[in-house]
């Protein structure tokens, strides 16, 4: 199933329909240039496709996957056997239409499906990249995806859209290309990474790196994983994703398997097996290097910051008389009501310096417990909101009920 | 200065004001019995006290500490030399004023300062506990107190003071034992531990139980200690004591010694070597099967499931008639506005159930963005509340200003 493509090697109006593609080989001609210094080429990019691009090249969807996430957007995980991680958006009929829309979705540098990332073969030694791999920022991922989009000969994509860190990538899309992007859907996200973000980040990232089995990031070399580090640094991510009703609703103080409490250390609660379970097997799907770099490209982003730290200045673009003006790009901002780990008020932030340039923005708080998982669940009221969205834009710009 | 008294050679009218202890061997006449099933006699109880003793031995206040506290509550701490945990609230002229009341705080059994605990010698085998030590539950804790309480010839204390697993102590006194309490102040707490309060409690043993120096609990005795994983556990603890705006104003983004981030994985972030700091400070004065025992006992804590599932039967005692009428006792509740660990919305259950059996209670919610740890910190709101209602019930209850 993954077939790699050397982007050099194929006639770019016919990349988009040649069919679902394994990884494509990069930068060969021009390196990608890092936030960092560095630079990367000839560097994987791991990436699905769904529906197919129409005549005018109109009705490219780019979806940005969020921490653990990955291009199995739609379609069963080639690793866990399991449903795509975004079935209920994107889909034919979903309000991503992949009857309507050809959808793209790439595995993120930095990542562990595919694309360049520490668990890959560094060409220059033959063996992983491991710590050598350079840190990247969620504007060195975005920089990927565009040469991605460039090889598929997508001039300008219909929409951008992602929760979480598929949020920043949203946001860091609009950003870097304005013109590339004609509407988009920053949900669950924020324009940085607030202290509370990466303090959690940070335990995560020193639970792997407390694992002996870590090896200071060369366990693929030494034949060993830090599996146990991995998996207390999931666990802790994990309760972030939920808010504390979704937890009590879901398990309460119910205990497990037995009527009642051991006096041990085994998981008396319901609750802790679940986490247990949550660590156990996400360490068979991920790499723990790639956990280190991507929570610290999230760590890094700060939209703001870059842009003499006011955040609306970060949406402004050049004008047709050269002054600056508003972004083009068209924005629903979506949050949820119960996600402490970006809260409403983050995107509201974002909203207010949309506003400050008199972007075209709508925004909505969706009521809902779920937490900051709530874009990933069956949340109708989120679903009807990006529905609406997209098809009044889509209509707008005149994309077909169905490619022809 | 640590003392050891026999319980059995010391006459129980002299044991008080003999000056502050060190610690004393209890249960040697009659075995503590633990929920759990088993008993402990013999068992050290680590203490120290403050004040004196009145002559109608009325103006005792036990002082509860919290998961990582101990008994230095207005003192400076043996191990790290600071100052006494609790100097805000403890201390010549402070609402627990020494002058006045004679103040008493036990480190609890589980602990690792003096107490029966995994790192004491077990006298059966001449080896430390480790993980032969019984599973105790707050319960087991206030009843060593009690027998401390007993040695030291109090009838009844005029107040039981604590926050976090202090109040639980607290609530847990109250209604065990209802007519040896005047009064109390159980402070950011709740009733029962919930479902993300254990969540947090199993990642913390998890990150110990996954380092290597851990060895199955027996350490002590192979030579080694799990301070990695110890210390990643009290990283993710850490946060939740935190508010988020409070750790937003204390670092927000600020950049640790630089001026910019470095593109790697060392602390880049004010908020990350803090956290860490916080870790390796930590591990030099914890026992890491101390921080397993007591985070059990907490998550086990449900006064509502002991009392049929009814929070308000927990606060019900056999009256004049033998029916069953309301506690005693009378309460003081407080809670924080931004303690997101023990939200408001706890201790609101608590006060709800003692106004179903018409008991005298007081509930304030002070307004502050310091999170859980705003008992412990510069609060002064709260400082007033609990001044308050001590000197109110000092004065009804007859205790002198100054002790004779």
């Amino acid at each position: 199933m993954n077939v790699a493509i050397d982007a050099t090697s194929q006639d770019p109006s016919e990349a988009a329909n040649s069919g679902p593609a394994g990884y494509i080989r990069l930068g060969l001609d021009r390196p990608l240039e890092l936030d960092g210094g560095g630079t990367l080429s000839g560097f994987r990019l791991a990436y699905r496709t769904y529906g197919r691009l129409n005549a005018d090249r109109s009705n490219a969807v780019l979806v940005c996957h969020a921490l653990t996430g990955d291009q199995y957007v739609a379609e069963q995980h080639p690793v866990t056997g399991k449903a795509g991680w975004w079935d209920l958006m994107v889909g034919p009929g979903r309000p991503v239409d992949t009857d309507r829309f050809f959808v793209i979705c790439s595995n993120v540098i930095g990542g562990c499906l595919g694309s360049e990332g520490p668990k890959e073969t560094d060409d220059a030694t033959g063996k992983p990249w491991a710590l050598n791999f350079p840190v990247i920022t969620i504007a060195d991922m975005v920089r990927a995806q565009k040469m991605l989009i460039d090889h598929l000969g997508i001039a300008q994509l219909f929409c951008v859209i992602g929760g979480s860190m598929g949020g920043m990538q949203v946001l860091q899309w609009a950003v870097s290309y304005p013109d590339k992007v004609y509407c988009c859907l920053p949900i669950a996200t924020a324009a940085r990474h607030s202290a509370q973000n990466i303090a959690f980040h940070e335990v995560g990232r020193q639970a792997i790196m407390a694992d002996p089995d870590w090896r200071l990031g060369d366990y693929l070399n030494q034949g060993t994983r830090p599996t146990k580090g991995l998996s207390v640094a999931r666990m802790a991510a994990h309760i972030t994703y939920l808010s504390e009703p979704a937890l009590h609703r879901k398990f309460g103080r119910n205990l497990q398997d037995r009527k009642s409490i051991t006096f041990g250390f085994d998981a008396d609660f319901q609750v802790e097996s679940y986490l247990r379970y949550q660590g156990i097997s996400f360490v068979e799907r991920f790499d723990a290097n790639s956990y280190l770099y991507i929570t610290r490209a999230m760590d890094y982003f700060d939209l703001a910051a870059d842009h003499g730290g006011v955040l609306a200045n970060a949406f402004r673009v050049a004008g047709p008389d050269g002054r600056p003006t508003g972004t083009p790009v068209k924005f629903c901002v979506i949050s949820f009501s119960s996600d402490w780990l970006f809260p409403t008020s983050e995107s509201r932030a974002v909203v207010h310096a949309l506003n400050a340039v008199a972007a075209n923005v709508s925004f909505v708080e969706v009521e809902t417990d779920k937490g900051h998982d709530a874009f990933l669940l069956d949340v109708p009221e989120f679903y009807q909101v990006a529905r609406g969205f997209i098809e009044g834009h889509a209509a707008r710009r005149g994309i077909a009920a169905k490619v022809g």
